[in-house]
């Protein structure tokens, strides 16, 4: 899929995020730089500690590469301050990289709002971009569903979710291949009479757009894979984002309320374990390589704070292949086509 | 529960209400009747098909308790319109007949939309309340939340959500009698600061009350029982309920997709079945006896269009309940408290 033509890739990683960092993220990083060595790796942190983590598992990595920084972002920091107050953080210095252009992506598994907020703050938007989105993905009975946006912005104007539409279909068309990805209106009914009132303006506005709309979808349709991207404000994509989550721990501890009630239920459970195991593991995010933050003018992965090392893998493989399908231009491009009816 | 100062409560029930009309909403309301004679039943629907149920059944019923009308509000049919151009039809002449004060309640389990437009138009809102609430039941760890709003009203402004609050918060204590239920406002972050720009207004007015406000909660804490009411808006709450129905399609089609791999796969999946179906009884709606409509001056309970007669049963008796309660004058009595905030 590389373009030989193109200058090489330079992805940096930010080896301080993440609940397990520099660990998970080190660890992640190198193993994708050993599978795919047609890009460049920085790892960007204490450097002492990263180094450690090399040493510790009998790696090796280019010490030049690593880029020495003094401060941490923590879990728990306000994001616009920590940006601010934290000018030596990994995430700020990542992030920096990327604007000043001697580096193409930047990956986090970091403090999520200190990301997005270095990545449309320093990196900045891409022209004619109003908000960037951050997208997921949700398993259907297909395939994979993606839906934008899942928080990145609360009270997003019709035009904001059109923005939405169209990134989210490059992002489908680019690394799933889907030519032509349909697009939903996540609202309160099939017709076109449905929703509140900023849907019902930006049903209009994808009505008159090129892309592939197939109208308002309702709450089920999520899940079913009627549609490849699902377009919603962040406030309702993060609620349901996290309602899907707390299905899922609900589903474990039905089970395990369900065989503390004696030793056949016990036995019953541990069948269905595996069972359910086996089948939701569709649902594992480490699969999908993180949530990636469009609409910002480079590349930028945000990850889970749990992230394991094939988490981190994934992401930095997903940054490369945003940067060999050129997302960022074709996002710019596209979104330049539809300044007549934004 | 009940007060013998109070008249006998008349429960109208709508006989041509739902996909399998008139047969099981005749046979849940007799059978509710028969279980708890402190009620008068009236059923409402063309009163041959009506009898034809009772003969083919081997059941009595006092043919005078049954109102003949000659028109039918399909489920297809637009809400509004049909209120207008079927004036004879059961919804329009059961509201009336509430909004006449000739009967107490009214059940339906026919078109929804046509449920709340008769009951919203005709019965009309309690004073006080700017927008009626339609709640619905979420199995969670140890029980049962309540979410209002899930789809009576989108674009609800913050004094809305608040009347969502302050009108579950009597609905849970009157009903599940909870002291002092805790009320959460869904939003995007439990920090005060985190939300929409509803919510955020929203929750400093649910501060200065005397509701038991725990603050935000997050999509997650919807199923983890943290609070006995979530407050959102219609919007959201509709969008809720239909992706947590899509996520128990999914986990069917997981089932019999892993089922059709191969014999072995086919046993586990047979056992795993009946332990799933006790453990997910608890999502089973029947249980719960139809959504209340809130806010609405007299009592209004919408079933889903499927109702079983089990379902219609324990909508009649939640109807009985809400009266017995005296909810709709607690309603009003503690919006009047509230002038002063709204």
């Amino acid at each position: 899929m590389s373009d030989s033509s193109k200058p090489k890739c330079r992805i940096v990683v930010d080896a301080m995020g993440g609940d397990f960092a520099p660990r998970n993220a080190v660890l992640g990083a190198i193993d994708a730089f050993n599978s795919n060595k047609g890009f460049e790796l920085f790892l960007v942190g204490i450097k002492d500690e990263i180094k450690k983590v090399i040493t510790d598992n009998n790696l090796t990595f280019n010490d030049e590469n690593i880029i020495h920084t003094t401060q941490i972002i923590e879990m728990g920091d306000t994001p616009t301050q920590a940006i601010k107050s934290k000018p030596d953080s990994s995430i700020v210095v990542g992030a920096k990289l990327v604007k000043e252009k001697k580096a193409d992506a930047f990956v986090s598994a970091g403090n999520t709002g200190a990301m997005m907020a270095a990545s449309t703050l320093i990196i900045g938007r891409i022209p004619g971009i109003g908000r960037p989105t951050i997208g997921t993905f949700m398993p259907n009975e297909s395939g994979v569903t993606t839906v934008f946006d899942v928080g990145a912005s609360v009270d997003s104007k019709p035009t904001h979710l059109f923005e939405y539409a169209v990134m989210g279909s490059i992002f489908v068309k680019e690394i799933y291949g889907i030519d032509n990805p349909k697009v939903g209106l996540l609202s309160v009914g099939e017709e076109d009479t449905k929703g509140n009132d900023v849907t019902l303006t930006a049903f209009q506005l994808l009505k008159k757009s090129q892309l592939n709309f197939v109208g308002n979808i309702e709450g089920r349709d999520v899940l079913k894979g009627s549609v490849h991207v699902v377009v919603c404000d962040g406030f309702v994509g993060n609620i349901l984002l996290k309602f899907g989550e707390g299905f899922l721990s609900i589903l474990k501890h039905l089970l395990r309320d369900y065989a503390s009630k004696g030793l056949f239920n016990k036995l019953k459970v541990l069948l269905v374990k595996s069972t359910l195991k086996q089948m939701l593991k569709k649902f594992d995010y480490q699969e999908y390589g993180g949530v990636p933050l469009l609409g910002v003018n480079g590349i930028s992965i945000i990850g889970h704070g749990s992230s394991s090392p094939l988490a981190i893998k994934n992401m930095v493989l997903r940054a490369k292949e945003m940067y060999d399908r050129d997302l960022v231009n074709k996002i710019e491009n596209s979104i330049k086509n539809y300044s007549s009816i934004l």
